[in-house]
């Protein structure tokens, strides 16, 4: 079998599995992982609490093209998408390591400016840039490792019960509307332009938005990177129950309104790379969320007891659409709805 | 100017300056930081000691190639290349994220026995896999990022100072012998190219031998990756200070005679990528490390003031052999010694 058959989730499962059946649980270390490899980020326990740690890498002209992507912006990205997989987990981001592999052919001047991008995004969000490790390749990859700490009380994929509400923080497909805005020849004037841009280029995770949470209590939460329904079904998965959208609860940001109106809600539920938190809380936390933190999260549904991952979308007249679970998965592009 | 004018160490040089520059180090977390940018790993203080972080990337066709490397033993090195970092600080590894890049069209065995060789090299070295993430590209990308933990006294490459002698574990230069035996025609015999292939392929890290350096009193540490006379050298310069090798002192492996009688000072010298240890301490913590650590390091010169970074080889008779400091640097090529 091929990777592309399998897909990336397919292959995390057996990764998961190969380091049950070869033993890697006897190492010393084990005992304070505090979740299943899977989740945002990995976390184990320690004296202070709980140490996180993720890692995202972006290579070029998959997961970005100079055509359109300025050295600053790449920079800055390369950090935002780490950010938001430490707040998943209701941590704080603390060090910083880059991992950078680009030709030998590119000008100082525009490696430094994507170091400033880091340097920039770090600075807003209490970051120290520690290290990392320059080499050579022939297409530019950044891989970004971000550590963070929590409390003792995490939040995972796998918390979410039946009775919680789902919110979202953010305009769910606004990204994926900016990467059709910059990459079409659609005509959009220059003040929109520049929030789709900014959108899919700058992405900026609601400062502090997952401690946070975490300390109103919520439990579960993944950030929106898959896409909302891909990214929901993670949860979903995780915590063995299904859930159920309200289209009409669904934020809809103008700019897909004015310039996507054939495809916005595609984009809402299947657009990836927003970098905001997604969660589920009891209605009472939902009410403590809310009061708490501004803007505020948008409620679109409610978690279900059923087919573990399942998740239903509803129109305005409790009609189900026809939308199926997609989202990004690396292998698997989103073959639209029926 | 060119990445490639500038090279590896004069880019990372230019963003620690920017770090400085950009502010920041107003971080909150700056504060614990231990060493600066540009050592083996990343380190800060904890509750429980220093936490130390680092993280490493191997890039199909610039670090391995696939028509001498298995899946198995890219996983491996994959992993062991960051454990010599980490025992370079003084610390015990302990988590490891792998960020994987490749295209679909590999077959997901392939995969997986890459996977099996990371697990392999965690179980021995006790080291838990506790994450990653996994996304497509053009060519296969490898980075893992490794945690670790030690003491309050932590190795680094500025701890030098005149009167130390230096130290190295293993035979330098076996690992560019064995990539030369992978990628010629020369004749070689099955036993000798099974021990010249696994210099290469399958670098292990002395066991341990991180922590018990530490633990001995040795300050002053780096692991053998760009080669001898540049992994000095960056010792050197981090410690404002000269160094003088014997030739005489220096271990020659029984193949590198066999094989390679031509250029075996040479590999020595400036040949990459052993991982292992090379550190300097005061003669009397030398002589108890020797007396702990079995195979002992072979003492091969010692640290003297003088003007920083230089490197000076002697031959039996005290003569000055015309070699400049020389090895790896992803974007320098070794022009070969004069």
């Amino acid at each position: 079998m091929r990777v592309s058959e399998l897909g990336e989730f397919g292959l995390i499962d057996k990764l998961a599995g190969l380091i049950d059946k070869k033993g890697n649980k006897k190492a010393g270390s084990w005992q304070n992982l505090l979740v299943p490899i899977g989740d945002d980020a990995a976390a184990w326990k320690s004296r202070s609490g709980t140490e996180l740690i993720t890692t995202d890498i972006l290579v070029e002209d998959i997961h970005f093209d100079f055509s359109y992507t300025g050295w600053r912006d790449l920079g800055w990205k390369s950090i935002a998408i780490n950010i938001s997989d430490i707040y998943a987990m209701g941590g704080k981001p603390q060090y910083a390591l880059v991992s950078l592999a680009l030709p030998g052919s590119h000008r100082v001047s525009d490696v430094l400016a994507m170091y400033e991008g880091m340097i920039e995004i770090c600075n807003k969000y209490g970051i120290t840039l520690a290290g990392g490790n320059i080499s050579a390749s022939k297409k530019v990859v950044v891989n970004v490792t971000l550590t963070g700490v929590a409390g003792k009380d995490i939040m995972t994929r796998s918390a979410a019960r039946p009775g919680d509400l789902i919110a979202v923080f953010g305009h769910p497909g606004l990204s994926a509307a900016g990467l059709k805005a910059l990459t079409s020849r659609k005509k959009i004037n220059e003040a929109d332009m520049k929030v789709l841009r900014d959108a899919h280029l700058h992405p900026a995770p609601g400062l502090d938005s997952g401690p946070r949470l975490a300390a109103c209590g919520v439990k579960a939460a993944i950030d929106t990177s898959d896409g909302l329904l891909s990214d929901l079904g993670h949860i979903c998965e995780a915590s063995c129950a299904g859930a159920v959208i309200y289209e009409q609860n669904l934020p809809v940001h103008r700019l897909l309104r004015k310039y996507f109106n054939q495809e916005y809600l595609e984009l809402i539920l299947t657009g990836g790379e927003d970098y905001q938190l997604l969660f589920t809380a009891l209605p009472e936390t939902m009410d403590a969320v809310i009061k708490a933190m501004k803007p505020a999260p948008a409620v679109i549904g409610e978690i279900i007891s059923g087919q573990p991952g399942t998740i239903t979308v509803l129109d305005a007249r409790g009609k189900k659409l026809a939308f199926n679970r997609q989202g990004w998965d690396h292998y698997k592009r989103p073959s639209g709805h029926g």
